[in-house]
């Protein structure tokens, strides 16, 4: 038996959106599932404790910066990951390849791994399908993803078709090197760009490993939110049901209703920490940039239709007057409300499947946030 | 009946050092006691439960910082500064004086007030006794302090007695000007350097104002520490038993014990916090920099002997990383320690006070620290 298990447990009849039940060698989590991200083996600002306060059952933390700093032995022989940081719930580590290919200018892609750059010290380093297995091995995450090439957006199709081959073969080295299998899941990744042929073969070539879980990457790096839709329409068509899909990198409200009708099941993005430390929250009515003068002497919480630590205790006022003083705490309340809210946001979307009237709520909440508005803000 | 009390509870007969409690409108508290510092209406990096949680009653709070941002009107407005700080707990205000003395290197002393340039704008402002209880009252604390002069370290017997009798007349100007009475209890400050003679001429002057409260001001100000000690034994001479006093500035753990033993009752100090943002530690056996290379596969606590709850989850391996990595979640962990190492320090010097043994005490702590070594490193 995988180390990680899917239970499908229904289809909402308006949409066909999934309610689920992931189980990992850390617990179980229910999806559709937003997961916070913990780059360097701390979700900035926060502790542990807080992060499960907030609901949340599953971070993830990233390979590449791990390996980095403080280095996957010292994680190993603290124990792994969970031991390191503190955290009893489910982590998800991704494979390092979208840092490899997103931070590093220079970097050379071979059918062995791909030569590049220490973004920090410049040094010459090299990541392979079998290095990314052994540092996620080291750090004893309970998913591991494959290591893939994550190509540009937009990309040829002759680029793409090779690119999405050699994730193939890639993922095919990635499973034969996974040296922990009983204590760690694989997911694969499906690449393809906004090519459905290419996504097919891709989906095709990974669901024929049988990996115990499957990401769709190569989305939200930029393209249009409908491409992003319409390349999820005709991708997950190709998974199987009994297994958890992630779409990698995806945090804004919208898209995590969008892709949730769509059949996706996890989520992570650094969205919400990240724009929590600009001074920027997602609220029920919208974005608020709580730096904002017009803050001043506001007392209200930052959303008042929230139940959050934070908007039960602190004012926009107060939070703003942190922020404006470089005060960690704000920083603090803000991540806090963001994460909150996008877990909340993910219980209301799994209420709506088991109500079936996931395309309901999808209305009711774009038209309280503004996203129906001409020129709605988004992030 | 003063806002604000004193309770002599014991007197240590090893010492002389007092135990005792201070009531205030918003709770009572034990003395000896080391009040942490959030000078912007928050502890830096810490949240007011975190504060609860180590077992501290009272925070200090900045009279100067808060005057500028974000203005005393936002938090009268908001209710005080309990209320937009969402701190329950007694809360100490200065009186801005040292911030005028200490971050302005332009500035005009008249007899009226002190005037200089705001530390970030370079603004022109003025602060007198009248405005800094305006400010006070506009906060709401429950201990203000009056606006003093202070002086520079070494000063001549000359400045130092015009100094200290200006000091008096404005002290007499805050009481006078102070409006809440009833609601906050507003402590004199004596000062005279190391001179006695003018450290009895400003008691005597204060003590005939009979403040619920006095501080000894002038001190921890790049004296050595025998000074302060020779200072303090001669000073709280002139103070009476039934009123706290508090020794301004003192935050390492030998002047804490050494400041009790010579009678002193309240303290407080940015030590702790500072250093810990700065990834050094206080632990029982003396001073540890985290931060340190020989500490990266060092997975035991920061302190073997402390139960707080950075000690009893996180290794200094993890903090050591999080630290190196510039991750706020590091900070918080030292600073909650040190917070905590202080406040429990406070706790057993109370304890060896009711045995009548805070000189033997003394000595063992003193021993365990490394303080009795030749050459041992201090803060
Ligand atoms: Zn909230
Ligand atoms: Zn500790």
């Amino acid at each position: 038996m995988s180390a990680v298990t899917y239970e499908l447990i229904k289809t909402c009849k308006q949409t066909g959106a999934r309610l689920g039940k992931v189980h990992t060698p850390h617990g179980s989590f229910e999806t559709p599932v937003f997961m916070p991200v913990g780059t360097l083996a701390t979700v900035k600002t926060m502790s542990p404790e807080e992060i499960t306060e907030i609901g949340s059952k599953i971070i993830l933390s990233n390979t590449y910066h791990l390996w980095l700093r403080p280095g996957e032995d010292i994680i190993r022989e603290a124990g792994g990951l969970h031991k390191f940081m503190n955290w009893d719930g489910s982590i998800l580590t991704d494979s390092g390849g979208f840092q490899v290919f997103s931070l590093s200018d220079l970097r050379n892609i071979e059918e062995k791994g791909v030569h590049f750059r220490n973004h920090i010290s410049g040094e010459k380093l090299f990541l392979s399908p079998e290095k990314a297995m052994q540092i996620q091995n080291a750090l004893g995450s309970d998913i591991m993803m494959a290591f893939d090439e994550c190509p540009p957006y937009p990309a040829e199709h002759k680029y793409m078709k090779d690119s999405v081959e050699r994730t193939s073969r890639w993922a095919e080295r990635c499973l034969k090197a996974h040296e922990r299998p009983e204590d760690q899941g694989l997911f694969g990744i499906i690449q393809g760009g906004e090519y459905e042929e290419l996504r097919k073969q891709s989906a095709k070539d990974l669901t024929s490993l049988d990996f115990p879980g499957y990401a769709i990457g190569g989305l939200s790096v930029g393209e249009p939110k409908d491409v992003m839709n319409r390349v999820l329409d005709f991708t997950t068509h190709w998974l199987p049901d009994n297994k958890p899909r992630y779409l990698m990198g995806v945090g804004s409200p919208d898209s995590l209703i969008d892709g949730s009708i769509r059949g996706i099941d996890m989520f992570d993005c650094v969205l919400p920490t990240r724009i929590a430390r600009n001074g920027t929250c997602m609220t029920s009515n919208g974005r608020l940039v709580v730096r904002n003068a017009k803050f001043a002497r506001d007392f209200s919480p930052l959303d008042p239709n929230c139940n959050c630590h934070t908007c039960k205790n602190y004012s926009r006022a107060y939070i703003r007057h942190l922020i404006k003083a470089d005060e960690t705490f704000g920083l603090r309340l803000t991540t806090y409300h963001n994460l909150y809210f996008l877990v909340k946001l993910m219980e209301q979307v799994r209420e709506a499947i088991k109500a079936d009237r996931l395309g309901d709520f999808r209305e009711e909440f774009f038209e309280q946030y503004g996203f129906n508005k001409p020129n709605a803000k988004n992030f």
